[in-house]
């Protein structure tokens, strides 16, 4: 009843409210404020070999979108580790994603938070990605278009209201390019639909939007910015437009599956048309630094 | 385990994908596009005397949002239209609100719209309201604040994505106030967070926004301008300003319940404080042409 179309593999375990349940059976109420009103956020983390990446940091953007929307952590820290954990190893995933969503929770319908607020949601499903596809992506660089940013005013917080970016990534898809940059009323690029935009200059510098309402904080982004410092690489933290991003020697991607090149913005070919060193660079510090402080967190547990 | 926290009535009975089922056992995947990634549009009736309200109405915007985020209608107009009656039959609604969400469905968690479409999710449920405490908003009025618009550049497309919308309900409330009107870049009203914004001038003429992707079109807008023409009621679509509004001589909303008098904007009377002749007037028409219209609709079955 719960329309799931039975694409995914049998035996894939689903985390709902408590419980591990069969994926195919996982559901939520009707009256999911999460289903109803977009009253929910989610966190994305990559899981690399067995070992999630970059979890604190998932785990504090998580704490700090629901305070934005006056909802309250669904448990503890320490527990919700132990879920992830637990759904990384029934559902063997080696390289894949850990998705969670925590919804106001079911009740009847009516817009304002409710004086008695219900039992959270929290959803969580772990799963497989295709690794080939990534890699591919990874070492080849993708296209990007430009669309207009027409998402709400406060894309700082990681809702689940993503019609805007779907709907620019599917314009992405079907003009043969991966991802969406998305430009705001004043002309600069704000971010992708589902990533951060980077360009590089003539210099070897870093360049990214600087953090506001109108972008995620990206958990890659941060811990790039992290590795630059280290590693002596300049980030500059500004606004750039579409026709700068052209015209810059490298751009590229960072989201939670990492580091991925644009060799393309809207038909024009950045640089040489290839992934620069640059970027390169970028993308073994990130995986270094992510992969380092994960195997650090594991062993402490 | 979908979390349903059993506030409602027990016998109510829901509908999704086909079937009539228990409010407290109705629920939809976790990977519903609806609950993910706010991929849904909705539509709210009002039942009065156990008849539909402007069912023709929410059906055309029903098909209009759902074109333009590109996804099929679930179903045909004649057999929708019966299961909204079976469903205030089996619910024994009298005077309440039937709600109806089509998320594109459950599939496999990824952004762009699928290539191989799933079989669109359709819920449906119907209960009684409070109607001493609407009768109440109708007859004394309601006070509402202003907040700034931060919902996203496609407010004409009636989707869940009300994040924006419950927050600043929220604020209204917590006010003491019952709705929010919203206020654009430019300083001028475009709706409330659930309701159309109008006002009445000295003269007597309505004044409301044009439609444009910033305001829903709302169905009891529309019906309301063909009463008014009808009954030689002069209305102006333009912009207007809170203060504007707040010097006006009447003020009201419309909504799915219909039109209720504005008596205070952000502290300030308007007028005298007192519901106006013309929001009486409204009231009346709205009233007595949708209750017209749907005894003709019920009786041509």
């Amino acid at each position: 009843m719960s329309g799931w179309n039975a694409r995914a593999p049998v035996g894939r375990i689903a985390y709902v409210n408590g419980r591990y349940v069969e994926h195919g059976e996982a559901s939520v109420h009707v009256e999911d404020r999460g289903l109803q009103l977009g009253d929910s956020v989610y966190e994305v983390c990559a899981v690399v070999d067995g070992l999630l990446m970059d979890e604190e940091e998932h785990l504090d953007r998580l704490e700090r979108s629901l305070k934005e929307i006056e909802a309250p952590m669904p448990m503890q820290r320490a527990p919700l580790k132990a879920v992830f954990r637990e759904l990384i190893r029934r559902n063997r995933v080696r390289d894949g994603l850990l998705y969670l969503q925590v919804t106001r929770g079911a009740v009847r319908r009516d817009h304002p938070i409710p004086d008695m607020p219900p039992r959270p949601t929290l959803v969580m499903t772990a799963r497989a990605i295709e690794k080939a596809a990534l890699d591919a992506r990874r070492k080849d660089g993708i296209a990007v278009i430009t669309r207009p940013d027409e998402r709400w005013a406060r894309c700082d917080i990681k809702t689940t209201q993503l019609l805007a970016n779907l709907l620019a990534k599917t314009a992405a898809r079907r003009a043969g390019a991966y991802e969406a940059w998305l430009i705001d009323d004043d002309g600069n690029v704000t971010e992708g639909s589902s990533t951060t935009a980077w360009i590089v200059d003539g210099k070897g510098n870093l360049l990214t939007r600087s953090l506001s309402h109108a972008i995620l904080p990206g958990v890659t982004r941060r811990v790039i910015l992290e590795a630059a410092q280290e590693s002596q690489l300049a980030v500059i933290e500004r606004l750039f437009t579409p026709d700068e991003a052209s015209r810059a020697a490298e751009a590229f991607i960072s989201s939670a599956t990492g580091v991925v090149p644009v060799t393309a913005i809207d038909g024009r070919m950045v640089g040489n048309g290839k992934p620069g060193t640059v970027t390169r660079r970028v993308q073994e510090l990130y995986a270094r630094r992510s992969a380092m402080r994960a195997h650090a967190a594991d062993g402490a547990r």
